[in-house]
């Protein structure tokens, strides 16, 4: 079995109104210096049946076809054994 | 300045049905061997006048009161200097 954690974060560039509205929730807790935030998508996929060396293009695949809107978003991902 | 990268995933036993849309999307679209799907959140925040030894303190308190739900959320956190 092979376990997959892909990240998903938008691009430089594109505005992230729920990270800003996270960013103002602490700093009305009180949290000073809170320069940036942004929120990304973390995915854990689990997959039987492939072996590794298939696995990287296989989800490669995955991201650019359903997980990611590449317009907007990078993908980066690690693979375990 | 400081990075912290916060992974924010939902609690073993916790149900996903975002998570199991996903893996019947993946599924539709042809690819067999997924076998689970759980999502989460990945959090990038940028903290400015704090030192290093007072950041892991810090986020970790961010995490309890308002990143992570720990009701039914594991949170993890990596720094960055």
């Amino acid at each position: 079995m092979i376990m997959a954690k892909v990240y998903i974060t938008l691009k430089n560039g594109v505005l992230d109104p729920q990270g800003k509205a996270v960013q103002h929730s602490l700093e009305s807790l009180g949290y000073k210096g809170v320069s940036d935030v942004r929120l990304g998508k973390y995915i854990e996929l689990k997959l039987t049946d492939i072996h590794r060396r298939d696995a990287e293009e296989r989800i490669k695949e995955m991201c650019e076809r359903l997980l990611a809107n590449t317009v907007i978003e990078d993908y980066r991902f690690e693979i375990e054994v």
